[in-house]
C-alpha cells in the first residue's frame, strides 16, 4: 500500500472522489439534456480514464492528433473524432489504418476546413478500403481554424462528392467563450441554429453538430441544435476552470505533490518542480502565479526555472521546512499531464490506481 | 533513407554539422583554458548525445534529477554531478544505488545547500556502503538555492564531518548573468576568487569549483579559480542564446519542422504545433513570438493553443499553402526537447541519426 506522502516528488496526483464526481456531473448533465458527450482525451491522455468515460456513457472520444487516435484505439471507442485538420501523407495513411483496425466496431471521423485536407483523406480512405467520417469545421468566432458559416454548405457539398468519405455534419470550437457569458452564448446559438437550418434547407440535415469545451459546458443545452460536446478539462479541472466559473476549487481533482528542497534565502522556499513539471502556461485571466499551494495559499509560487519553483513566503499563512510536501493546483492541467509519465489516483490518502500518460508526446 | 521533408510533423530536427561544431567549439574553448567541461544533460536528455560529449573530452556529466542520473548511467560517465538538492527518502536511496552501480568506474557527486540534505545523503551512503561526493552550492546572486559565500566554509566543515561523504569543493550557478556583461563577470570573479582563498586559508583547498552556464560561457576563464563549467544549451542553442550574444542564428542546430494545416483566415496560417510542441516559454528578453520561422521571419508566430500555432502573415516575406513545411527555431530549446519523444539528427537533408529523449519526464 502506497500512501500519497510516500510518492516520490514531483508527482501528479488525482483525488479519485473528485474526479469521479466530475465525470458523473458532466455525464448526467449531458444525459439530462439529450446531448452526447464525446470527451477530449487531450487532458488525461490515458486509456484507463478514457475507458471510464466510455463506461459512464460517453458516445465516443475526441483526439487532436493521429498519434493520439492510435493510442486511444486501446480504449475501444465506438466513435473516434480527430478534431484537427489531418495534413500529411503519412498521417492520412495512418489514420486510414486506425479506421481499418476499428473496422465494424467503430467509426473514425475527422473535422476538416479545407478541400485539400478532405481530398487527401478521400484518397487514403479509398486506398485502405475504409470510410472516414467528416465533420466540417466551422469558425464561430475564435478565428483559429474553420470555414465561415456562410461557406459551410457549399464546402460540405464538395466534400460529399468525394469517395471514401461520409459527411456527418459540422463541428465548432467556442474557445473564445472563456466563461459564462449569456450574450456570447446567445450569439453562438443563433449562429449554430441558423447554420443547421441552412443545411436542412439544402437537403443535408446534419447527423452531428459537435461543439463545446469545458468553460461554458453547462450552457451547451442553450445552443440550438448541438448534438454533442467535446470538453476535456472537466475530468480534472484547474485554476483556469475555476476562474471561468465552470467549477469551484473543491472540484479540482488534480494537483502536483511537490517537496520543499531549499529554504536558503529569507522569505523564500524552493520546491522541486518548475516549468518541466508545471509548464509555463500562465493563468488565462492574466493573474500572477504558477499554481495554488493548498497548504498555504498566501505563499506565492511566482517564478520558475526548469526544475525549481520559487515561492515567495512574505504573505504565507505558515512556514515550511526542507522535506515538507505541498499540493499545488496548476493553472492549466492539460499541459501539466503531458509533462508527466504517470498520474496517481488516490482516495483517503492511499494510491489506488496508477495511469500511464499513454499519449504523452504523441505529437504527430 | 529518410529525407527531412519526409518526417511526420511536428518533428524536432537537429542539423548535425551545426551541433558537432557547437560541441567542438565549447570543448576546444575549455581545453584551451584548462577548464573541465561537464555538460548539463537537461538540454538533450539523450544518452547518445551525452556519449558524444564524453568522447570529445567532457570530464563528466551534469543532471538535475535523480531519475536523470539513473538514465545517464547509460552513457557511462566517470563523474556524474546531480546539481540539485536531493531531498526525499526514496531519492537518496536511489542515488546511492546509482553510485553503487557506477562503483569503481565513476563517482556520483551532489551539490547541496542544507545540512538536512547532506545528513540524508550521508545516511544513504553509509547504508549502501558507497561514497557520495559533495559540492557546496553557493549563491552568487541568482537568489535561488545556495548558501551565502560567507557561510560556505563553516557549512563545508560540517559536511566534511559526515560519514560516507567526500567534500570536493563548491558549485555556483550564475543564471542572473544572461549575456556578456563585463561588470557582472568581474564581480563574479571576485566572489569566487575570494571564496577559494577562504577555503585555502581554512586548509580545505577545493578540488572542484564548478560554475558556468551557456549565456556567459566564453567568459568562464575570466572567473578566478573555476575548474569546470556546466553549460547545457550550447549543444543546440536557441533564440535566447542568440539574444544573449553567446551564439549567432547560424549556430542554432535544432528546429521544429512543422506543417501548415489551415489557412482559412485571411492573413493567418495555422501550423501543427502549439504549447505541447514548443512549450509556453517566452523569450527571456520579453520579446514577442514563440519561435522564428526560417522560411519567412516576417511571419510572426504570435500565439498558441495546445496543438495550434497561430502565425500572423501580415508582414511575411512569402505565402504558404496547406501542406507546406516550415522550420521554427524555438525560444528555449531545453523545454522543447522535453516535449518530444525523438530528436532527428540530419545532414545534407538526410536523417542520419535518431535519438530517443531518454530522460524525458524523469522528474523524480
Amino acid at each position: 500500500m502506497t500512501r500519497i506522502e510516500d510518492l516520490d516528488t514531483p508527482a501528479l496526483v488525482v483525488d479519485l472522489d473528485i474526479m469521479e464526481a466530475n465525470l458523473r456531473r458532466v455525464q448526467d448533465y449531458c444525459s439530462a439534456h439529450g446531448i452526447g458527450l464525446r470527451p477530449h482525451t487531450k487532458t488525461h491522455k490515458s486509456i484507463g480514464i478514457a475507458r471510464r468515460q466510455l463506461a459512464l456513457g460517453a458516445v465516443g472520444l475526441t483526439v487532436a492528433k493521429t498519434g493520439e487516435a492510435e493510442v486511444m484505439l486501446g480504449a475501444e471507442p465506438r466513435d473516434l473524432l480527430v478534431a484537427y485538420p489531418v495534413i500529411g501523407d503519412a498521417k492520412v495513411r495512418r489514420l486510414a489504418s486506425v479506421a481499418a483496425v476499428l473496422g465494424s466496431k467503430g467509426k473514425v471521423t475527422v473535422s476538416v476546413d479545407s478541400l485539400e485536407c478532405a481530398r487527401r483523406l478521400s484518397d487514403a480512405a479509398v486506398s485502405a478500403k475504409v470510410q472516414l467520417g467528416i465533420l466540417i469545421e466551422v469558425d464561430v468566432g475564435l478565428n483559429r481554424v474553420g470555414v465561415s458559416p456562410s461557406e459551410a454548405v457549399v464546402f460540405s457539398q464538395a466534400v460529399k462528392a468525394l469517395p471514401g468519405l461520409e459527411w456527418r455534419g459540422f463541428a465548432f470550437y467556442p474557445g473564445h467563450i472563456k466563461s459564462q457569458d449569456p450574450e456570447k452564448i446567445a450569439a453562438l446559438s443563433r449562429t449554430v441554429g441558423d447554420l443547421r437550418n441552412d443545411f436542412i434547407a439544402a437537403g443535408m440535415p446534419p447527423e452531428i453538430i459537435s461543439g463545446g469545451s469545458t468553460p461554458a459546458l453547462f450552457h451547451s443545452h442553450e445552443v440550438e441544435g448541438v448534438t454533442e460536446i467535446r470538453p476535456g478539462t472537466y475530468v480534472f479541472n484547474d485554476l483556469n476552470t475555476v476562474a471561468g466559473g465552470a467549477c469551484t476549487l473543491d472540484d479540482c481533482a488534480a494537483y502536483v505533490l511537490a517537496t520543499v528542497v531549499s529554504t536558503s534565502r529569507p522569505n523564500q522556499m524552493i520546491i522541486d518542480g518548475g516549468s518541466k513539471t508545471f509548464s509555463s502556461d500562465k493563468l488565462s485571466s492574466g493573474g500572477p502565479g504558477h499554481g495554488r499551494i493548498m497548504e498555504g495559499p498566501g505563499a506565492l509560487f511566482h517564478k520558475m526555472n526548469e526544475e525549481h519553483g520559487f515561492v515567495d513566503m512574505t504573505n504565507a499563512e505558515r512556514t515550511f521546512q526542507i522535506g515538507d510536501k505541498v499540493r499545488v493546483i496548476p493553472n492549466h492541467i492539460c499541459v501539466v499531464v503531458n509533462l508527466h509519465e504517470y498520474v496517481y489516483g488516490a482516495r483517503n490518502g492511499v494510491v489506488e490506481e496508477v495511469w500511464r500518460v499513454d499519449a504523452r508526446g504523441k505529437l504527430q
